[in-house]
């Protein structure tokens, strides 16, 4: 291990003791804390604002290109079948419609690891793709799906994940319906000891429903041909994995594939993957030689567009009477739909809190619904809901405040690996965060309000992978005007990449932000960066951003060196001017500079560098929660989130609010409303519109507060920013289960918690 | 001087000695003569061939954007007057009709140096822009032309530049017509005592009449807005200078102006600049919210879009006995049109032949015609077909064989500067040219052939600059597959570009054509590269692509030595494999090694080297006419050309032809039918149209046959390529004017060569 950890004092109030590593010498350039910025983490409008609020932005929904043609996809509509044979020749007679691929016309394309194609003869999931129609509009290939006859041999099918594991369970491949035939397992330390040497144990079983992603922007793709060149417009979050998996699937050189993704409607998991709607726009596009659209409808995005899985989670604590945590385990499972993912939920039970021995065994489990895909914070949303119950639930059995009992078992060093964490200030976010909500003057013993409308304080805690990494490269020119361009492969999903990029770049080289053009989102002509999510986004590109423009200040002041025939080391940036320390009249511009080097625009490329060996890095914080119970209806209502973080260095504090209401929004929905519904007889998804399909509005919004508790972690990057967009979401449902407990003195252990949920309860109180 | 000529023989038929440059060590490494190359060279046929013959090339003339609107240019009706009134009122109340810009409602943005505004309230030619109306479609903004109600007050004007250049003559301007009020002038030796000391001297005045560039695409724009960002796709030459002056045409930050520019019909000159209607869209577009389209019809582009200005040139030689040139000079004058320009035709004269003593003066005069602009070989082609006919002259008064006359003044140094050349090899040129026209076998004593038709073989040398230079950049990105990206800001304009730099990029990672996409014409995306014109882009820009390669190469063989585990020197680089040289079976693919380096692109910028200082880089050639004069009609056929070049190493010997066979064509026209013919009553054009216009068609196509007499300049660049678009044009002119005396025994010494004269001269002999 490199730096030895230091620990000092941030927050002083209660005398707390944060873990911050030592920033070694060579790290000293990063923006750690007490560095003063300018421009970086101001409260900055989003730069592409006026086009968005104005209706003007083109997202990928809203490109037309010329002789543009429209595609419907035909879904089954059955869970379980074999096509016994499919019919197109009415849909093909009808006017305006130029083409339709089926299993029997389109070359067998391998999907989701080959367990099936593009276009499969079986289908496994009411959704799952049957044929695809391109015409003249959309009305027309609408209107050809109607005329397609298909004849199918139904299958027996499964739908609930508990049933689908039992051994005479219909099948969804020809294989086992548990992903890998065992369990995903995890152990430390002696767990059957731990219980044994407890005081306390307490053991529960918590469940969580399906969710679907629900972003404004469907899924979409526009596909055009150029002789052997195919673009793809396509709203995603992985620019680059979607290129490579349209080139793989036709079989093409990744650099005859350009994907474009410019403005976007949200993500949140369910766009990181190439859908097969990018791969058919594209081959139809070639078939009938015009630009093909594809968009999913929001029916369509709720059957086949991926969801979070659910979890059936049994869990168990043991501790010492004191609360010191000395075992943990988990035994779960979850839906992952018909074709392979992962349901895994217990990383916040291993690595939120100290124990020494903790087991968990998971099961992902394939059923005849549409597939699971990951959902902002995988796992980490259901489990945190699961353990941080739990905690509470044994704080209660303990006679201790649930807070007292996460602060006795903080961990300074990540409780897996041994290794501590770069930085970690959850306590100081559990201070600000109780003050905030008013834990010790509001919060009222379990159950102990009375009256129709009852009030309660919950908490949860909060960890996330935070540190982003390479590969991440960014490239600056700098034009003579002194404007300049900032190009990097990342996409904006909607959370402000656009502007904090062109913030770190006005930061270092001191011009204004309205000179500085942010291309980000197209794999021809942007340099690589990764996938946007995991909250990898901002710590990965932005150290590369800066990287770049202060590569770019050295090459000015190098060449300014020169021009004003003095050192380096006497030449003072300031503006976009550099002037000699020893002489300041010698002053000299970008723009006399560029000139003098018989340059026009000048070029740099940075890079994320590498994450410090012997570390952890992660995002913490934890969530407070006062909601309001309506006995008599049932319902409750989230008052107020508070939110406290430690998030490194803050980019732009807008666009970071902006993160946090939404996750906390999403999280609060996730806790009391949304749900997909499926019929198990039929095998159907009764919710495939936002009418049935309960999202959250304006209605369901909780007041907010953020907490921003980090200054910033200069050792993982030169620019110290950890990674937000998921942290928002994970404790949201988890404090405010607690919270409601808090109110009701009973625990709801199965989200959401609904109305009906909370009257049952409480008629059972009674 | 760092490096010493070597003279050494490359062609050995009548030990002629050439001059080239000894190469030094550092340059090792530069393809060189004797370099065998796999793709480099060869005749590739173009990447975008596919495209462009099944006519689905989107050229900027095709750009369509949803909600585009049409904009169409009123322009001056008369040669020169002031604009009363403009009454707009009644085509503004045409439906359909959006704005209207006169110089009444637009900014005063300067332009041709402050000589005048995007739209003024004079008018200085027929031509001039007056108003500009955007409307629905195309038809509409046509017929509101109509109804835009002008009032001029119309002032005295002249088109003639020799009567321009008299005192009392009509200003174009406030101030004299004659361009900085006095002639360009050169001197070296002493010329009047070179004509003393001369034993012969002849002098006359030749004449070249003024043509328009004509390309097949015509000039034009489309503008469209995203909030402050505007997007123009631009027919031009320079997409970054096209990008500066909008920029500040409209006080707009450069990287806020993205122009693009992927296929494009030629420009020959002509688009080199930023038109107005350029800025005008943009203006219009931001006015009206929509994107706007404006392309000059063939009558807009033959008055408004530029030609080669005319020049009458009064010349006059001086020689010894043997041939040995001691005095030349050149007195001429050209028609620059309404705005400031140059109409200096001298080179040739100064640098093509050994001479001591050299003057000359030249008038560039402005007259109310449309402005001349750069003309492939600008000045070159007007003053090599003038002083290569005076030559021919003195030849033919000296008793000598013209070819004779111009090997005796053979200069191995430049005349102007004294520096080298880094390679010269026109003796070579002469040699190979001659024995392929049959200069010995067929060519008999001028005026000797009798009957109606008589042929004749005429020839004529060109020099041209041929070095290019920084700054130049090329950006390769390596994507896993071992596809690649090559991203220039450079500009195909139908040459070829596209193709060759795509061969460099195969040729040094040996990877095929197929896996290489190459983008070139955004200045959002591509890495800085200057102008296409003045025959710069192929040794400006190929060199940037090479580097950048061997950068890639280098990367890859440097992280396959760690891989490995060996020196790079073991290291076999071959078809995108690196082995082992002392153990062949350990093998990495350029995939693996992309693995290996948890890279997924990986990304090289290479530069344009320098050129060597002490040099002159220059192209050299000789064209080789034979022609048939039909005596009855006066009509002169160009049997054939044989065109012998020094140009360097040959990238793509299919482009190579294309450049070759346009530019004799373009010349071969020059000499015999093209010409701009003027109403001087009343200052209007008669030729807007490629009916009256005389451009060559297939009919006019003489066979064409190209011999490249160099190998590579290694000295010049490490691809060792020399410019070739405007050489191919220089001579031809020059060697029909010198065919048809040789058939005919009489000078034409006025082009174009047409019937009329041709007849009238022959009737002056008899």
């Amino acid at each position: 291990m490199a730096h030895k950890i230091v620990k000092s004092r941030y927050f002083g109030d209660e005398g707390l003791i944060e873990t911050m590593a030592e920033v070694p010498a060579d790290k000293l350039k990063a923006w750690g804390p007490g560095t003063e910025l300018k421009i970086v983490g101001k409260p900055v409008s989003r730069l592409d604002g006026y086009e968005k609020v104005s209706g003007r932005a083109v997202f990928t929904f809203d490109v037309i290109l010329p002789r543009m043609t429209y595609a419907k996809m035909l879904r089954a509509s059955v869970p379980h079948a074999r096509i016994k044979n499919i019919d197109t020749s009415k849909a093909d007679d009808l006017p305006g419609v130029l083409k339709i691929l089926t299993f029997k016309n389109c070359p067998k394309i391998p999907w989701h690891w080959g367990t099936t194609a593009l276009f499969d003869e079986e289908v496994r999931y009411e959704g799952d793709e049957v044929a695809c129609v391109v015409a003249e509009t959309g009305q027309i290939a609408e209107e050809a799906l109607g005329l397609i006859n298909v004849q199918y041999e139904t299958l027996p099918f499964v739908t609930d994940p508990e049933l689908a594991m039992k051994t005479d369970a219909p099948k969804v491949h020809g294989w086992g319906n548990i992903i890998d035939e065992k369990p995903s397992v995890y152990s430390r330390g002696d767990v059957e000891k731990g219980f044994r040497e407890s005081d306390v144990t307490f053991e529960d079983t918590y469940s969580t429903q399906i969710v679907v992603h629900n972003p404004t922007e469907p899924h979409c793709s526009v596909a055009a041909w150029e002789n052997d060149k195919l673009t793809v417009w396509d709203s995603t979050q992985a620019v680059f994995a979607v290129r490579d998996t349209i080139a793989k699937s036709l079989s093409m050189p990744a650099s005859k594939v350009r994907v474009i993704k410019k403005y976007m409607g949200g993500g949140f998991g369910a766009k990181l993957e190439a859908g097969k709607y990018s791969v058919i726009a594209a081959i139809l596009s070639k078939e009938i030689g015009r630009p093909v659209r594809i968009a999913l409808d929001r029916k369509e995005m709720n059957l086949s567009a991926g969801n979070r899985p659910d979890s059936v989670q049994k869990l168990k604590a043991g501790a010492r009477k004191d609360g010191t945590l000395m075992a943990l385990s988990q035994s779960s499972y979850g839906n992952v739909g018909a074709y392979p993912n992962g349901a895994d939920c217990s990383t916040p039970l291993r690595t939120l809190y100290k124990c020494p021995n903790v087991q968990t065994e998971e099961y992902s489990v394939l059923t005849n619904l549409g597939r699971s895909r990951a959902y902002r914070a995988p796992g980490h949303v259901q489990g945190t809901f699961a353990f941080e119950s739990l905690m509470d639930d044994l704080a209660e059995k303990l006679g201790m405040d649930p807070m007292e009992l996460r602060k006795k078992n903080y961990t300074e060093v990540d409780p897996e690996s041994g290794r501590p964490y770069t930085s970690k200030r959850i306590l100081d976010a559990y201070l600000q965060g109780a003050k905030a909500i008013g834990w010790n003057e509001k919060r009222k013993p379990a159950g102990s309000e009375k009256g129709r409308f009852r009030r309660g304080i919950g908490m949860a805690s909060q960890i996330w992978w935070g540190g982003g990494g390479p590969p991440a490269y960014c490239t600056i020119k700098l034009n003579q005007d002194a404007s300049a361009h900032v190009l990097a492969g990342t996409q904006d999903l909607g959370t402000g990449t656009y502007t904090y990029l062109a913030q770190i770049t006005s930061e270092v080289l001191e011009i204004p932000l309205e000179k500085i053009q942010v291309t980000l989102g197209d794999t021809e002509t942007c340099p690589y960066c990764g996938l946007s999510g995991g909250s990898l986004t901002a710590p990965s590109v932005s150290p590369a951003v800066r990287d770049a423009a202060e590569q770019m200040k050295m090459k000015l002041i190098s060449a300014a060196s020169a021009i004003l025939e003095t050192a380096e080391s006497n030449i003072k940036y300031s503006e976009g001017k550099m002037s000699k320390l020893d002489d300041p009249a010698k002053t000299i511009t970008i723009s006399e500079v560029i000139g003098e080097m018989h340059e026009r625009v000048l070029v740099t490329t940075g890079a994320r560098e590498a994450n410090p060996e012997g570390y952890e890095i992660n995002s913490f914080g934890a969530q407070f929660a006062e909601v309001e119970v309506d006995t008599w209806t049932g319902k409750v209502r989230v008052i107020k989130i508070v939110a406290a973080h430690d998030i490194g260095r803050v980019l732009n504090h807008k666009t970071l609010l902006n993160q946090f209401h939404g996750g906390i929004i999403q999280g609060a929905a996730y806790a009391l409303l949304e749900e997909r519904v499926v019929d198990e007889y039929t095998g159907k998804v009764l919710t495939t519109n936002i009418h049935d399909y309960k999202l959250p509005t304006v209605q369901d919004t909780p007041e907010i507060e953020l907490i921003v508790v980090s200054e910033s972690d200069p050792l993982i990057s030169n620019t110290g920013v950890k990674g937000i967009g998921e942290p928002a979401i994970i404790p949201t449902a988890g404090a405010i289960a607690n919270a409601v407990y808090n109110a009701l003195g009973i625990r709801i252990k199965s989200l959401p918690i609904t109305p009906d949920k909370v009257l049952m309860a409480l008629s059972e109180k009674i």
